[in-house]
């Protein structure tokens, strides 16, 4: 299992009207974490896509369990439980301030080949990065 | 059941630069979609927050099937198959201009006292203008 | 001088805590009315874009007069004052529901081949449907 | 003078489809570093506002001088030149990570108090941290 946490600060376009942050700002969160969380890996989502792979989303889910605030440093801790193949399953846990879990959320995405748009697996440069955090059996 | 049909031209805001719609921007596609089938039942949702309900969101998937383009006037159907109780369930599809189906989602949302945050119950005014969509059965 | 109305109505994922239409959320609605404002002469912004013309933004300037609310339907109108060069320049205001001025603003852009990002001149098909809205002084 | 300069990582969200990053997320990027150069002052604006002060935005002007890419580390420098009166005048200058000039901008926000929406002069707290900054002679 690969696990990264990152922290954001909620942004006043962040927030509605309810004093809030909007439900759909989460997926912002998301990417922000998750793009850095593999940066951590020592390869930034940006040269995977320079190099020739695109990773759209396919599916999102998301669990709100309490508000995030205006200037609250949240936690943003994204998790891989397994080898991604020709997917990339993301899962989130979102903490706020006073460490109480306020989101949990999961994003499938595909390794698409920027050029033809057709399906690819995921590359090696990504899977030898991962392999040391998932014990033989995970893999 | 209810279903409600809403246009949405995609914007350039909307777009990133894989050249597809932002995945974390169909969420205002769902809330814009829903806030005009709730109006179309006579009952802004505007008057409901007046009025003291506030309706934040508690789950929300989205399947992403395929992408949608800048300037697309893609169709967003909401579908309410079941009766409002202390949550409300919407279902989304989302058509491009081939009609082809190409996003899938749903959002749970609660109804709250605007004033003390607890949970209520759906309020009759929303109930009554459901009830003549579902067949007794369905009640 | 051409001018062109669009009406909008605002999103709750445009407010913010504040109750108002968050300040950075006018330049999407300034994008939506000048798409419009185009589309109405018979060439849609996405079709110059096709033909390899880019129109990246150079300037901005929002005077904010009074705000704008949820649910409110917006009118943006959009003005060109002169006809394009290098430069094309759209002024705007927006009225809220009660008619009343709420904000002014004007953007300039530029228009750029999208192959080699250099500068050109507004193209024929553009200027040609502009000219009918000019009295000869003005061009 | 007083000024402050903060990192932002550009998210995939905030470019459009022509690979920069959208015109109307400037404000945004404003919003956030204005916010951490009152924070650095020892007054974060969440109290401000807790203590009963919004500041909503009367002007934005902003000049778009070079692109911003997807997930370059821009430095957003914070400029305020004169100390707060009945407003407050943020400048902004952008810089890549060549530390190229990319943008300018300013913004206008007028003091009001969050209950009665009336103006306000700036709060003592703030322009005694400012004052520092400021020669006599700006004062």
């Amino acid at each position: 299992m690969y696990t990264h946490d990152h922290k954001i600060r909620v942004r006043y376009a962040d927030t509605d009207q309810m004093g809030y942050v909007y439900y759909g700002n989460y997926a912002h969160y998301y990417e922000e974490a998750r793009s850095e969380a593999i940066r951590a890996l020592g390869m930034p989502y940006k040269e995977m896509e320079l190099g020739g792979i695109m990773l759209p989303i396919t599916r999102m889910n998301i669990k709100y369990i309490g508000p995030a605030f205006y200037d609250e440093l949240i936690t943003v801790r994204t998790i891989l439980t397994e080898m991604p193949g020709r997917f990339i399953q993301f899962k989130y846990e979102i903490y706020n301030e006073s460490a109480k879990l306020i989101n949990e959320g999961e994003t499938q995405l595909i390794f698409l080949d920027a050029n033809t748009r057709k399906m690819l697996h995921a590359p090696a440069f990504l899977t030898d990065r991962l392999k040391p955090y998932f014990a033989q059996a995970d893999i």
